[in-house]
């Protein structure tokens, strides 16, 4: 007997993103853990409670995690990668998934009899840039789990379907990367995505691209959304040397007056 | 009046992907017309057969697209990239495009009325290496339409749901590229995706693995699935020396039995 978790993908923010097998993994379990742990949190939890409530059919339990406060969120921006930055940066990470993992592991013994099932909503796609599979994986160190994976809509295909957008270029590649890596990551050729951006990323790429003017490379275009799917969703596109300053603008502007903001971007060379 | 098209992401295999979006908006239109092309066609007809059977409450028509032949199909695979061979392939992906917009500008027209709402049930992610949006953008060149499009579970999330993979490594990038570029694309640093390989960028990999043993580098590993979400879903993985020739055996046994085969691969250095 092995307690089983659910990671059940909701999507983006659109309350219909979530796929018939999310709904119906919602259904076979008996308790969900919520394990939030941003500014946005309030939002987002409520945001799942009204999923619950919409599609769950018998009544459920909830068992909240407190969280801990990332030890190395102060050095996560700004600043050159340098390999030993790296190191420490991931090595802080997987702290902090122990961190949890040691929270989270006694919470699913007594709340999850052993024959039980329990469930995890996770914001978007929970293959990408999300660490609840990480922090699952350490309690399997001490607690025996068997865990099934339920994918979700992305913020990524959010942002191409608000826009109307393709994602690749005819036959080129797609990188996603995160803020503290578009620098390094940004590739000229096909297209670049970039989340968990605080801002720092998009201003850094517009700096870069701003003082040294690519060789015979054509000017890159953005194309960015905010809140995508949610109440008050924002988005912009154009030419980033133009475009990329005034969304920085709105960026500090809207998450000044909500309290958080949760934004993706793209870039490439307009060929479509 | 602008004829509206609805281009719905249907998630790539299991029925279980779809959407509450992609239902509703499944029931907002009048007409289905179907573009499928490959080998795999009347089973990935069937399965839109299926989901319209499913989820369509009203009665619905269909208009069917006879598919131009790929001209180019012979060099899509094989041989080195070079800078004149990538003009032509996207040339050749151009001219592809338009002779299908050329096809399905005046079936539109015939098919649907001036103020109707059609729509297109596009395999897996309509953003992600699929053509149908292309081809639309060819048709509004003579045909005014207004495009919505809804997201859809992608191969790549069904691949990373199957193995319980985080598609990243903890703040590194990710790469999603074809067969055809897999030996420019790849990258060492985080993890690389491959769709729309024919066998011979996987086989391209394994031959430069095994030859040029990269300095202080780990082994690769592989997680390959085919048929994902389907009946007869294969899955393997492992290090891509020893598991990647069986991955080709296999692939090339179910293909000759099955007919037809789609599959998508993932490697990188395991970390998590
Ligand atoms: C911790 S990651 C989780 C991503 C999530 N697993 C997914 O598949 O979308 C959070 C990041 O996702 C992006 N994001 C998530 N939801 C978003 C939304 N509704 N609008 C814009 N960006 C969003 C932002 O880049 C944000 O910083
Ligand atoms: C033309 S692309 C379309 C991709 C689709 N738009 C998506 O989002 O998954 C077809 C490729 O997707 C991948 N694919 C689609 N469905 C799949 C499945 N059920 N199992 C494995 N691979 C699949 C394969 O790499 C295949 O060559």
């Amino acid at each position: 007997m092995t307690r089983r978790l659910l990671v059940i993908g909701i999507g983006a923010g659109a309350p219909g993103h979530l796929t018939l097998q999310a709904i119906e993994a919602i259904n076979r379990a008996e308790v969900f853990f919520l394990l939030d742990k941003s500014e946005a949190a309030a939002e987002l939890v409520a945001a799942r409670e009204a999923i619950l409530k919409a599609h769950r059919r018998a009544p459920w339990r909830v068992a909240r995690l407190a969280s801990p406060k990332r030890r190395a969120e102060a050095h996560i921006h700004g600043g050159a990668r340098t390999p030993a930055r790296e190191t420490t940066y991931r090595a802080d990470v997987a702290d902090w998934h122990s961190a949890r993992a040691a929270l989270l592991a006694p919470l699913i013994e007594a709340e999850l009899p052993e024959d039980g099932v329990g469930a995890l909503l996770v914001w978007g796609d929970p293959a990408l840039y999300d660490s609840t599979l990480r922090v699952l994986e350490a309690v399997r160190a001490t607690l025996p789990l068997a865990i099934e994976v339920v994918p979700g809509i992305s913020a990524v295909q959010a942002l191409t379907t608000a826009h109307g957008l393709v994602l690749n270029e005819v036959g080129a590649k797609v990188v996603l990367t995160t803020g503290r890596r578009v620098l390094e990551d940004f590739s000229r050729e096909g297209t670049t995505v970039v989340m968990l951006d605080d801002g720092t990323g998009l201003a850094a790429l517009i700096a870069r691209e701003a003082e040294v003017p690519p060789a015979g490379a054509a000017p890159l275009h953005i194309w960015w959304g905010a809140y995508l799917g949610m109440e008050g969703e924002l988005l912009m596109s154009g030419p980033l040397a133009q475009v990329g300053p005034q969304i920085l603008r709105q960026r500090a502007e809207a998450r000044e007056k909500r309290g958080w903001i949760m934004d993706v971007w793209l870039v490439r060379e307009p060929k479509f």
